[in-house]
Order: C-alpha cells, then structure tokens, then sequence
C-alpha cells in the first residue's frame, strides 16, 4: 500500500471550513437562545432585535479576539518553551539523553535498545528539540499566521450565524402585520434547519458522524433556546 | 538534577481551576458586553435582567453540553482511530514499521540508526500501537470522566461569572433610587475588576504572564461590551 493512500485515510478537515461551521453553529445557538427566550417575557420584536445585535457583536468580539489572543499566548509558550528546550540540549545533554531514553522506556523499550536512536538524535540537535518539543512536552508548532485568519473567520461566522434566528424578528419591526409569535415560529424553523444542516457538516469536518452530529447541533440549540425561553419567562 | 523536579518546570495547570477560570471569564464577558449594550438603548432595568439571565442559561448550556459532546465525540475519534491501528499493526506490520521508521526519519535519523527502536516496538504490539497514537497520529488519549465534570465546571462558572455584572441591574429593578445609569456604572466598575482578578489567575494556570493575561482579559470584555453598547445605541 503506498504512504501517501495511507495518510490521506486519517485526514479530517480543510481548517477554514471548519472555522466557518464552528463559528457558524455557535453563533446560531446563543443570538437564536436569547431571541426564543426574550419572546417568552417581551412583547416587542424591537428590542427582541437590538439584544440580538448586543449580543452579535459582543459575542463574535469575545469569541474572535478571545481565540486570537489565546493562539498567540500559545505560540509564545511554544517559543519559550523551545528556547528552553534548545538551552538544556546544549548545557546538559545527558540529562536531556536520559529523558529521551525515558521517553521510549515508556513504550516498553529497554535502554540498551533505544540506546541506537538516542545517540543519533544526540548528533543533531536541531532534530533533537524538535523531537524533545513534540514526544516530551506534547506541543505542536503553532502556525503564527492561522491566529489572525482563524479569529476573522469565526468571528465573521458567528455574525453570519447569529443574523438567522434574528432575521424573523428584524422582518417583524418593518412589517406588522407579521406578529412576534410568527417571529418566533419562523425564527424557530429557520434555526433547527440551519443547525441541522451546519451539524451535518461539522460532523463531515470533525471526524462525527454527520447525522449524529446534526441532531447533537440541533438539541444544544434547542435545549440553550428552551432554558432561556423559560427562565425569562418565569422572571418577567 | 532529578527527573521529577525537571518534569514540575513544565506543569502548567491544574484542569478544574482552569474550567473554573475559563468559564467564569467567558461568563463574565458577554452578559457584561449585552447588559451594557441594552443600557444604551433601554431604559429599563428588569428588562436588562431578563435578556442578561435568558443569555446566561443559553451561553452556559451551549458551552457546557458543547464542550461534553466535543469530548465525548473525541474519546470516540480516539477508540476508533486506536481500534484501526491494532488492526494494521496486526495485518499489515511491515507497513507499520516502515510508518514507525518514516516517523524517525524525519526527525534526521536514518533507517539504519532507528531500526532497533522499530523492532523493539514490533516486539510489543500494545505498546507499539500507544506509540502510533500518538507519534504518527499526535492524538492524546482523552480521559473519560473528565469530559462531564469539566463540562459542569465551565457552566456553573460561566454562570456564577455572568451573575457579576448583572447584580447591579438586579438591584435597580428593586431598589427605585438606584439608577440605570448607576447600575451601568457599577456594573462596568466591578466588572472590570472581576476580568483583572480572573484573567490574573488564568495567566497564572495557562502559562501566560499573569500581569498580561489579566489587561488582555479585560480588553476583551470593554471592546465586546463598547462594540455591543454602540450597536445598541445605533440602531434603537
């Protein structure tokens, strides 16, 4: 079996997809969740609308920023984390040796057999961070330009996916003969379809199965619009 | 120098505090971002509390039975990929050593030199499949009972979190000579605190400078909350 048939078996996602689906299916749970619930105590599809935008772009902000922020934190500690790494290669090899060998000796290899690899590592110490990086600590390289593209996307994402379960209720403040209870009923339908659908392929691009997925999507939004629905409700 | 005080240089954090601090720092952002953002275009308290109580309940349950079927999902990536490998180890072991020493390779060793590890593992197949998991395919095996106890966690702070900045609007609803105004500002006031101290001590778990971990914290919270209160204002 060629190497390259064999890789392509355990690939799963096209990053920026999965940025967009994230990003989509979470800003469709929240905004459609507040709007359900402010439907149960507020008679007024207008501030139904604005909440919804507060809550958009507060959101969107938080969850952008927040994610670029953190992937920047852990590109950092990457780098740090290597200098140190590149420091103790250096200044005390046979430490750094012994916990190679540790390493393997975790697999069930005794220290005469990964003796062989050990030494070999030890000649290029370039190679041997890297591996230090990946086998001692568990970090991957971070990509520094995917922080900023990955932030916009989820962001802009969650946007788009927060204007769909408000989209009924900006209807109803122009038109009126379309009541807030149709706003809520159309809200509704549009949402379950939409989170079905964006499940579906998040599922694809996760490595879930779809279907499951699509239904697991479907009953966070609606258990999330339910308990909103009902403790304002209850308040009001 | 000893192996175990090595290994501490490298500890990072402990998983329930840093639930705790994630979800209490997300919780404070975006009920603070929407209350503050309503206080711009509505004048009334107790419908501030509503859309600030329906988001807590949407946001903590998105969050939280989010992150348990991600982890749940996960666990179930992993059984499956595991479950893969040990077929392949068992059908196709010169294509898995060969995979093992391709691996190697590209850390700069040469066939010769990492052939003993790649025989020694071909000896033990449970271990050699652990090594695949995680050396060819990068996954960490997830651990069961985390995922419903850290999901809690993070919902139960993100509602404790998001109960901060609406207190002052919960005491304007009953108490008439408090203000809007007043409970905007306090809510800014001690909201912003609470970003610094839980921001602080996430820094301090996430490995992240504690100082700038807590400026960043509330940066993200005043940009979510202004861009909230502008859009608000603006369309009200």
């Amino acid at each position: 079996m060629p190497q390259t048939r064999h890789t392509e078996r355990h690939f799963t996602a096209g990053e920026t997809v999965r940025d967009i689906v994230i990003g989509m299916s979470d800003g469709l749970t929240v905004p459609f969740a507040l709007a359900a619930g402010l439907t149960g105590a507020i008679n007024r599809a207008g501030i139904i609308v604005t909440a919804g935008l507060a809550e958009i772009a507060a959101g969107s902000i938080a969850m952008g920023l927040g994610g670029y922020l953190a992937a920047k934190s852990d590109a950092e500690h990457y780098a740090k984390e290597r200098e140190r790494e590149k420091r103790e290669v250096k200044e005390i090899p046979e430490e750094e040796m012994r916990e190679v060998a540790q390493v393997f000796h975790s697999y069930g290899l005794t220290y005469a057999e990964s003796a062989p690899v050990v030494e070999a590592l030890a000649r290029h110490p370039q190679k041997w961070v890297d591996f230090m990086m990946r086998f001692e600590l568990g970090l991957e390289k971070p990509d520094p330009k995917r922080a900023l593209i990955s932030a916009l996307t989820i962001a802009l994402s969650y946007v788009a996916g927060g204007l769909i379960p408000l989209a009924p209720y900006i209807v109803a403040t122009y038109a009126r003969r379309f009541s807030i209870i149709s706003a809520l009923l159309s809200s509704v339908g549009l949402t379950l379809i939409a989170l079905l659908v964006f499940g579906f392929v998040k599922g694809r691009f996760t490595g879930t199965r779809p279907l499951r997925s699509a239904l697991q999507t479907a009953l966070i939004g609606s258990l999330a619009a339910g308990a909103a629905f009902l403790i304002a409700r209850a308040i009001s």
